[in-house]
């Protein structure tokens, strides 16, 4: 933590700040420019960044200097986390994609879902049983019916299936039947959630919020990381920007930028990110060239009668085409699928 | 609903777009020129909104025409609503101000805090007991202790108090407690949450989201007051843009914007808006002028050792100069205070 | 000037930054902490901001710790400057109204627009000869006839005019026969244009481009008063945000902020940046409430004939309103008008 | 064009749109609702986009059905254009890589980048004479002598090169040398210098603003293949969002995108988007994958005495890397390199 003292500071104000650090144990080093005094603080982060310096008096700015996260980062843990997800690995060699509609709707249309997704080469199965919905007049989920057909749909295909949960209080019913519990860009800064999920024992994937930076996504998955669960995969799903042509805007630059900082695997979902069937294809290969660990993809046996996210989500044979370039791609960029 | 026809759409494709309307009940009614075809549909609107019309093939886009939210609207009720919280009210002619600490820290500090903002001419008393904080390392609020103290307050000045309800299964503690029950700007779109602050009787107060759009914060809004609780007051605090200079983006533009399409009342807070107690004055000022129904301040008997938010924290001077400066301006915008 | 190194640099490193530095003729203050270095420079700032630190070996990052501007800050010129535009002044105690057409499209509307601005008690008034459009189908100005037609409103009324210089081929034209040159929010970076108005006498308005921070602004504004050109004043438009229910996002916050750190006087354009005329008179009075200059207003004899911009434009019945609203409400803000 | 009415609208206000539109000659067709009135607007789509409909009383909102451009559209051109600049060809099967210093700083600089760049396979040498810089205090580039530069560097390698132009009256000038004239992001709206580019001969690359839609940088294009120049290339090179980790934010989807709304060529700029050259490599790869014309990239003899820009450029070692990664990529995406 840097503390730069405003022009013309007192040498009161200057002492303000050391007495500060030094009741945390901390010490002070000082850099006395012509203008400017800069205090370096050194000692324990977590107990320092507790001091609110921008308040004291004589204070212009705080520039802190350490990561403001530490279980996730790649200096406590250089090895890149593998996270299991049944038989599925993310964060290895292997590709992982991860497929289903966006939200159950019925048996037939989560179970034809799974076994094309299998049949094309998928690992994950996803489907929504609670969707967190704009409008309260839109379709809510089935909720605990539609975990049982992600249950059934597991038994069918043998893949093992990721959901989202969005009320705490339906944490362990999920846990009982998802493999992976996912948190959705609206709830990664639903702190109470993400400390109850790194409570419990599945692996939890990470979406990043709309309007959440990477620091915030690293800070999220560390309240998870924190709880004692760190087989956390973290998702690119799109930010929201100035650009309407696309649903959101999806930032490809995370992905090597997180893998340069943290060591836990990150996935890209381009369904959501792009709110277009179009550009599914071309955007998951994207994915694997900039070096993610896979995709997650939106799928639907009659996309125009789905009652959620029809636009964005492949028919069967579209799903098909996307896994047979993802395949060919595969072993010029040094991965499995 | 418009849905427009690609360049070329077939007859076909039109049928089937028509048949769709028609399965619920719905009139379709066609418009066709040169080189595009529209069919504006009239029926029930919930209904229609439920049709993945972009999924159809021959599809080029959908132009939503109605307001997606009802309850809210300014056409559903046209008088103003007046929401009371203890014996202040909200969205009448008086300007009201909400002040206190960021967080409840200890008995003086928030006893001393509600003392010297009713002295000061404050008629509702915040303070947060459940604090989301982007890091786990952070303080996170004393919790039910941190309710007592908001409830001694009450007590000792006869205001009444709001405080934010982060966890679902905290609300029925925090209704025992707070007269009105503030759900935060990270919460905005937790639609469970959402649901069960619209099932209970406490007044609530909603705050935009960092990345929400004004209509999303009017059908947030319109989940609570579908279940139920029509006592909702928005509160404006700030959008996340590139800017960094403050931060956040206040946007005052959506007072007069929510006052024209809602019959809400709508509230501002330069404090988190901003994060800097030397914008507070100007921009209190600021939201008055441009027609809100109060403002939303923090204050704290010492902001440089406050555990939250100090360096946006106006000292007990600081906030009884901004209270003579807003009782100068009242009358000559025909408020009172 | 602070350069981080990064956890581990070596003392080559250390010695490779501390060379450059010395290169220039500035020192290099050591600060030391368990596991980062920080070496602050001292010297010369235009000197030492030419190194390319960031690619130096060993650097984590740079911070930058004087401000980027030096003539627009208030450090440099602590009293306000004071911007004379024929008889209006501009960052003194009167609150200065701009009106007229988006664009000068003949003699009729100019000139009953400028007579109506007068009776309503504008100062000075605006309109475009030269109008930078998105579409090259869309109407680009009248050019130098509609110049001819601003000095005609001038002559007639007696009040200043300004108008937007878009090509720096016009710039000595556009002098001849305005009183104020603009600089619209497309050209803000347009640097060599900033140059050439900075190398003329007649003051400047500067606009804020959409996705320009506040910092980026008054760097631009640098590039003028560098130029020899001190007369200038700023103007907040709005930015480019997610927000779609306005054209832009007015940030009122820039005001108070502009006026703590820099001399120069700011003003705001409340029709560029929501795009509906419903809208003017709250933000206009916001404005005044936060502590700007003055308000720039685009008003029409028939907004619904207008070539440009219809929509946001004030009928002269209109203005006239907004005017007396200013008048009633300047006095309690301790501004004249 | 469909104008949509207000709730209620009268018949004289539909009557007044109707009139506005035969008085264009186009047509008008009514489609009623239970409450709304929506009129269809079939004529001259240019004539018609002057009618300020948003200014008639009892409309609502007007929504746009064409697209605005009509020459860079795919549908007025369906064949993809090929961009020739020397014997590189921009938008067939090659995948071309521009490559170079961010400034043209001396001979040696110059040439040994153009050499390393031409040994590694680039196609086409970039180099600024001309540099828009936000500070004024900053290197302003060389100006003709950086010209002569690129020149000889030509001469040295036989490969064409790219050059920025900002200022209109270098144009002669700039295109007495280059082989592909620039208009940088800053200057994606400079409306004037797009019209001269457009009636010179020499291909255009044409980068997207910073906070510039698709449709803009389309609308843009638009001005310069209006002018008579047909030979426009493309150039995504990162947005401006909240996100502070990059630079700027790279907006991969809008290759697909483009692709699929216009026949003009795209590329990408990593280096630009990021400010980090640890990324050029990945997102270099992604580029290609979402089906990019080609990248440009930045490279420097010595990144960390470049006078601009070092952080985010390539050392030649780098470079050569990147270009080997590519041409192992191409097949696998059918592309040439």
């Amino acid at each position: 933590m840097m503390i730069l003292m405003r022009d013309g500071a007192t040498e009161t104000e200057v002492e303000g700040v050391i007495v500060k650090l030094h009741e945390v144990g901390a010490e002070a080093h000082l850099s006395r420019g012509e203008f400017k005094t800069i205090i370096g603080a050194i000692g324990d982060r977590d107990r320092i960044s507790q001091i609110p310096f921008e308040a004291l008096p004589g204070v212009e700015t705080v520039i802190p200097i350490m990561k403001p996260y530490k279980l996730v980062s790649r200096e406590f843990h250089p090895e890149g986390t593998v996270v299991k997800v049944g038989g599925a690995e993310l964060g290895g060699e292997t590709f992982v994609v991860i497929a289903g509609p966006c939200a159950v709707e019925g048996e037939e249309q989560m179970i034809s879902s799974a076994k094309a997704a299998k049949a094309a080469g998928a690992t994950i199965v996803r489907g929504g049983a609670y969707k967190p919905r704009t409008s309260p007049y839109s379709f809510q989920g089935m909720g605990e019916d539609g975990l049982k057909l992600l249950a059934l749909a597991r038994q069918e295909t043998g893949l093992p299936v990721v959901t989202e949960v969005v009320d705490v209080r339906d944490l362990e019913l999920v846990c009982e039947y998802a493999d992976m519990v996912q948190v959705g860009a609206r709830n990664m800064q639903n702190f109470l959630l993400l400390r109850e999920v790194g409570l419990q024992e599945k692996p939890v994937m990470l979406k990043r919020g709309l309007s959440n930076t990477v620091e915030e996504l690293l800070m999220a998955a560390e309240y998870v990381v924190r709880g004692g669960n760190a087989q956390v995969v973290l998702c690119e799903r799109g930010i929201r920007t100035f650009e309407t042509a696309t649903r959101n805007t999806l930032d490809l630059s995370v992905v090597p930028l997180v893998k340069n900082v943290s060591h836990l695997p990150i996935i890209v979902d381009p369904s959501h990110a792009t709110g277009k069937h179009e550009l599914i294809a071309p955007l998951s290969k994207g994915a694997m060239a900039v070096g993610a660990d896979g995709v997650m993809v939106e799928m639907h046996p009659d996309p125009k009668t789905a009652l959620c996210d029809g636009p964005q989500s492949l028919a069967f044979g579209e799903f098909d085409s996307l896994m047979r370039e993802l395949k060919a791609l595969a072993p010029a960029l040094g991965r499995k699928i």
